[in-house]
């Protein structure tokens, strides 16, 4: 879908809740709209009846030239000022009467200052949601090639890594190799703080990379994403060093089948509550040690990607959202053994008509890396 | 100063504002006040007269272990909602009357939502403003100290690329190679998307590394900063490829001079306005082929820097804000001319007591790099 198009889609989605106006800040969904990529923007769509659609791009004098370059087709008007501030104030002049606004986006004192920026009640500003962030959850043709991209990327560098990986290095070198060839291959950066996660570390679901060693027998985690063209990847894999213990054979398949069982799940239709369900339906069925291993899934399934690496859906228990064509979300269920390790597995998945297609195909099966056996 | 000391100071403060507990939810804020360093997180912190302070931290069951261990001293309650919403409730229940918050953090949503969830009118949230964020603006010894380990870590990441740039490297293989270099030397990540332009695209303030190959013609400007220990640096240098126009040198010699004039304006009590001013003038007074160069400086002299790449002060034209002692700011004027080419230099600047002491001691000077001679 062309920009323009994108433009009229939330425009008509603003009509509908009533407002003449819509003024977007939050960066990602001005991207989406007009292509701006700076730090410092606000774009007003009005329809007021009868004068057709208008897109301003509000920014600031550093931007003057790259604001004209990648927001083609719509007017850029360079302020002083905060962005959302000028913005407000030409809809004051040119008579806009009621602007939505997102209201998970929009500070208190933003709005505070937005108010005071208009003459008294001109335009009114009415929260209207969520509502670009909304439709970006639905992925358009060039989008799933640009995600694609950016999880094939991933994948490659999965594989490189499981020649790098061994015992004895540490956490963070095994990051700085991953995003310094990351980067040739032309990523613009990583999408979030690289997870890198050995021995009795891997049980941390968030923990970062480091200065910790691999260890000589143990589970490593590796949950990275890049972005490539403004859109993230996200991709998680657990693999092994050493000799495998009987316990960690027995999570690790529980894991991938409950991950699988959760990528199956996947269609159009289903609820973003039922592919959640699927995963621990699987983990709850599996005990180890005595314990259900549902215990030890201390997250949610997944999330929505795309501009931003959390965006809507969210995969989590009794969400009922039905998913759509066209979503990307993410597959990563995990257990983690307080005090001793943990496992997580991780795809992106994009929703089509016929059910999900996996977007990160590297292979998931138990891998033993850093010696000369597989 | 210890983190109890931080947190009483923040009660002091909000006790000023007449309210009985401060509900702190900006990370870098809930980090400076007890060191947790999650994703999700409520502080709160309670001043009831005769019942001394009390502090509880709300995150999630992903954090369990982690928060413990951060937030050493601190009440940890693990809590199935957003951490926000569980933090009122509990104030609800342990009968605070009247909470502040933070309204230039809280979203419109967000403050709907936890009006929502707690009982109505117990407590009413009063917006304080950035109570926190204004007093990390002044750094403690230990703040100092972290903050010099990470700008001595970006001076030894520049002189490392003096003898890695060269004609015809792509932007982002410079990029690539500085950002390795920092994880290996242990930064935990990039304090922005680092700025590598080279040539023509030098005269972009805010150009990320391109695919664009560096010129054998022309200037290269760098801009990047390290996190350690979650603190941030932030320095720029433009350095030169090949044989110098006399126009190149006279736009260098006029941006260090006014760089340096703005460092030697810090010091207590000078406002933030002073310091940019300092830059600004010697702009005003300098000519190139018939322009007064200040035209060419299109943004603010420099922010505060701390667990946040941009904080206050903000040194911007008429900002009234006197410097204190302590605070740790960037000196970053510079001249960008459209479609020839543009020079920036900044520094970190501690002020002291008897003025400001450069972070960043790289060399200045106009350099020569990718040949024989300098």
């Amino acid at each position: 879908m062309s920009l323009s198009g994108r433009r009229k889609r939330a425009a008509a989605a603003a009509q509908a809740k009533g407002v003449e106006a819509l003024l977007v800040t939050h960066l990602p969904d001005v991207r989406w709209l007009c292509g701006f990529t700076g730090s410092n923007a606000a774009l007003v769509l009005v329809v007021q009846p009868g004068r057709g659609m208008r897109a301003r791009l509000f920014t600031d004098g550093r931007y003057t030239a790259q604001a004209k370059a990648e927001a083609a087709g719509v007017r850029v008007r360079i302020a002083a000022k905060p962005a959302a501030l000028a913005a407000c104030e030409w809809m004051a002049a040119a008579g806009v009467g009621r602007c939505g606004f997102d209201e998970t986006q929009t500070t208190v004192a933003g709005l505070a200052a937005m108010r005071k920026a208009v003459a008294a009640k001109a335009p009114m500003f009415a929260g209207v949601g969520a509502l670009v962030a909304k439709l970006r959850e639905v992925k358009d043709a060039d989008e799933i090639a640009r995600m694609g991209a950016a999880a094939a990327l991933g994948c490659g560098l999965f594989e490189r890594m499981l020649g790098v990986m061994r015992a004895g290095m540490a956490e963070t070198a095994v990051a700085a190799d991953l995003e310094h060839a990351a980067r040739l291959a032309g990523a613009e950066r990583m999408s979030f703080d690289t997870i890198v996660t050995g021995g009795v570390r891997s049980a941390l679901p968030h923990g970062r990379a480091s200065a910790a060693k691999l260890p000589r027998r143990g589970f490593v985690t590796l949950d990275f994403g890049v972005v490539l063209e403004g859109y993230c990847s996200d991709m998680t894999r657990t693999v092994h060093l050493g000799r495998a213990r009987a316990e960690e054979r027995a999570v690790y398949d529980a894991v991938l089948e409950a991950q699988q069982a959760a990528v199956a799940a996947v269609r159009p239709g289903a609820t973003a509550g039922d592919v959640d369900e699927a995963a621990r339906r699987v983990l709850r069925g599996r005990m180890v040690k005595g314990k259900r291993l549902d215990k030890y899934f201390s997250h949610s399934t997944g999330h929505g990607v795309g501009l931003e690496i959390h965006e809507g859906p969210r995969l989590a228990a009794k969400q009922t959202q039905p998913l759509e064509a066209g979503m990307v979300v993410t597959i990563e269920p995990g257990v983690y053994i307080p005090g001793k390790f943990g496992v997580r597995i991780e795809d992106m998945v994009l929703v089509t008509q016929q059910g999900g297609e996996v977007l990160t195909p590297s292979p998931k099966e138990w891998k033993t890396v850093g010696s000369g056996s597989g």
